[in-house]
């Protein structure tokens, strides 16, 4: 932290030369750090100043954002060399958040590198394609161990790209793979073809990041291949961007959990608009809900005004009931969504759901009953005890069956936010409550 | 999948030599997942018929309960062999889910690599300690490139482990690093002292898991060494066991976020007992904040009373505080969790929540007068409009400010889950909208 501190002080004191110095000896990930609470002109200058390479690391160490304004900042001519000096993907990333006409401009001026950035371009962004970087290890079969190292001398590949090596035939289809570890301890006579692995584990070009995450995960790969349609080798992904990915997904679907359209960008960088518009649809919608519970109560103002004290419970009792179906909900969802249960195990849920429902109804509807005759009484207390105990088994059912039917019907369950899963459970639990009152108290209607 | 599918179809048939053929040419992984539907004897029968190495390779991919099953079957001889071959990580995870008796009696059986177990065993689960293996390649300063490669031929250590060559000196403390890629370009005769990095970034034993993960995506390493106290390395972890963590954190963040306590485990492996136990104390402290409610209402029974009009709109004010509060909650959660939003930041975050909030207090303050409208009249119409307006701003700032004052309490802000959120809103809500009616139609209490 000290270094970050030091380079700080001296970017804020126009201490050029310093600074430089300072940055030499860190972390491009730490130096980012230490630009994000300096000015973007000064960010701009500092990195133009700085060896093209190292001004590439820590300009992609940094949010999108901030890179798109330095670029702007630094003019075309240096904005080529240092995008020349940065992985495709980051590259990537970075021309498609530019304007049409930028990226156009540098992609031009980047020539041969340039026209392979607008291939990667054409990929939609949350694909193994838009995630993957064309830098890889490529050789034959009938290549030798000792050729292999001495091709990796003349390459010398960053050190993440050079931990597989993949082996591909003349027309670029992949056909096997081997760890520079199996190198190293290999004889260096020894044809890649006769060490090398051929059950390769390789992922489509257009397989959405969460299950190449998925893939990760399970099978503890440090670099998955990615190949096109007819098996040929086009790029990698290595796990650390897959990191990233996982996060923001999660983000993601904790925001839906909340009837919050994905931000597409962190809380931080969001501006009034666009927080007010992720929201304001999906609470509008939810009034919308909230209208059936509107009419069930008027089409009960008689129940309501004879017995007054029932009003009382109204927010206990819906509460209670959006709670538990959020809970149940919640569970079913993250459990859906990491594949922790499959759409078929839904008999094994339902029943789980059920025991555990009636569980939950039978406790809170004791506790339920204890406050009806706190507050009311022997009546008032029979009709919140059984309306609580009801309302819980109710809901947990909706919790867990809601996501279950929009997995069915191949929608995204997160859809079934709390909110929403709260405003349903509002009005039947609000026909519950006013059935089993009309009935205790003897109302008709 | 085919393969996964003939051998579990073997396996179901105890076509024991086909399978072990079958499973010979897969991976791990995909074992593991057939084993999936097949019955614990006939799993542990299997693993016992295959070669130690793989059979260890295969039992890491399971799930930890399936383990433990599979460790009591196949009794406690093979077993130690088997956690012979387990990276230490593994064996630690498992060893810590035995029931002491068990565990103890496999550390003794496992002698020499017992003890080191036991060791590991004493780290917090969700810690570094607890995260790392003690499998690494540690060298010296003054060997030379050609020993280290023949070192590494006769150790022959797993691919994901040789990434990285750790530097010791005699005390065992970390002085530097060098990757396997840099060890194969170098010339064959230089001392590893003159080509190694000797800015290091290591972990301290005790950090949180979460931390961990943050570092890995931060600088995009692939391994990190664990060092003690006084900088001794002492294990590494890989990025690959990280990723798990950032689901597993999500996943407990998510539950969080509608008030259910960690299941340590995952939905499938849970039991009734155990998710009732997770989500009841919930429910039951929720209730005692809504007698808030309940005792609001009583209190204004009067008003309540005189126009009923007014309950007709209970559940879709408080049901729309509690959505708006929920989703600035969770938006603030999510951002001060990930890092994204830092506690000295509050002022800028105080103010983009309050112009947040306002302006969708505007909007749905209209919409709630036109729905008074439509219901009462205009007397209800402006009660109605202005509470949707106050309750709406008023959630939105108790959802952003309730996190920021439990972070700063130290406590974690993930505990502010929406129900509580919703809960609070309430109470809060009915008094502001029997206020307003109190004063719209000239009561007096």
């Amino acid at each position: 932290m000290e270094l970050i501190d030091l380079l700080q002080q001296q970017l804020l004191q126009d201490d050029l030369s310093e600074a430089i110095t300072t940055a030499a000896s860190m972390h491009p990930a730490d130096v980012a750090e230490a630009l994000q609470e300096v000015a973007i002109q000064k960010q701009a200058v500092f990195l133009a100043a700085l060896p093209h390479r190292q001004a590439a690391e820590i300009l992609q160490k940094l949010e999108l954002e901030e890179e798109v304004l330095i670029l702007n900042q630094i003019g075309p001519t240096l904005a080529t060399e240092i995008l020349r000096e940065m992985s495709t993907d980051d590259a990537t990333d970075l021309l498609a958040k530019l304007p049409k006409e930028s990226s156009d401009k540098l992609i031009l001026l980047l020539q041969e590198e340039g026209q392979g950035l607008r291939e990667l371009l054409e990929y939609e962004e949350d694909t193994s394609g838009g995630l993957m970087a064309t830098e890889f290890v490529a050789v034959r079969e009938d290549q030798t161990v000792v050729e292999v190292l001495s091709l990796l001398r003349k390459q010398a590949p960053a050190a993440d790209i050079a931990y597989y090596i993949y082996v591909v035939d003349h027309t670029n289809k992949l056909t096997g793979v081997l760890s520079l570890r199996e190198l190293v301890v290999s004889p260096l006579t020894a044809e890649i073809g006769s060490i090398m692995m051929r059950d390769v584990v390789s992922v489509p070009e257009d397989m959405d990041q969460e299950e190449v995450a998925r893939l990760f995960d399970k099978y503890s790969f440090l670099v998955l291949p990615v190949v096109d349609e007819e098996n040929r080798l086009i790029g990698i992904i290595t796990v650390d961007d897959v990191l990233g990915v996982v996060e923001e997904e999660a983000t993601e679907d904790i925001h839906k959990s909340a009837s919050i359209s994905p931000l597409e960008t962190n809380y931080a960088n969001a501006g009034v608009f666009t927080l007010f518009s992720k929201r304001v649809f999906w609470l509008l919608g939810l009034i919308i809900v909230n209208l059936i519970s509107t009419g069930i109560m008027a089409a009960y103002e008689d129940v309501l005004a004879s017995v007054i004290t029932l009003t009382f419970f109204i927010p206990l009792l819906i509460d209670t009931g959006g709670n538990t179906g959020s809970q149940s909900a919640t569970l079913i969802i993250r459990a859906l969504v990491t594949k922790d249960v499959e759409l078929s195990d839904w008999r094994d849920v339902f029943l789980k759901e059920l025991a555990v429902g009636v569980s939950l109804g039978l406790v809170l509807g004791i506790a339920g009953s204890c406050l009806g005759l706190f507050r009311g009484d022997l009546r008032v207390a029979i009709v919140v005890g059984l309306t609580m105990s009801a309302i819980v088994i109710v809901a947990n059912l909706i919790g867990m069956i809601l996501p279950f039917i929009l997995t069915h019907l191949r929608m995204d369950p997160a859809v079934i936010s709390a909110p929403l899963i709260t405003s349903i459970v509002d009005a039947v639990g609000l026909l519950i409550y006013f059935s089993i009152a009309a009935w205790v108290f003897q109302f008709s209607l």
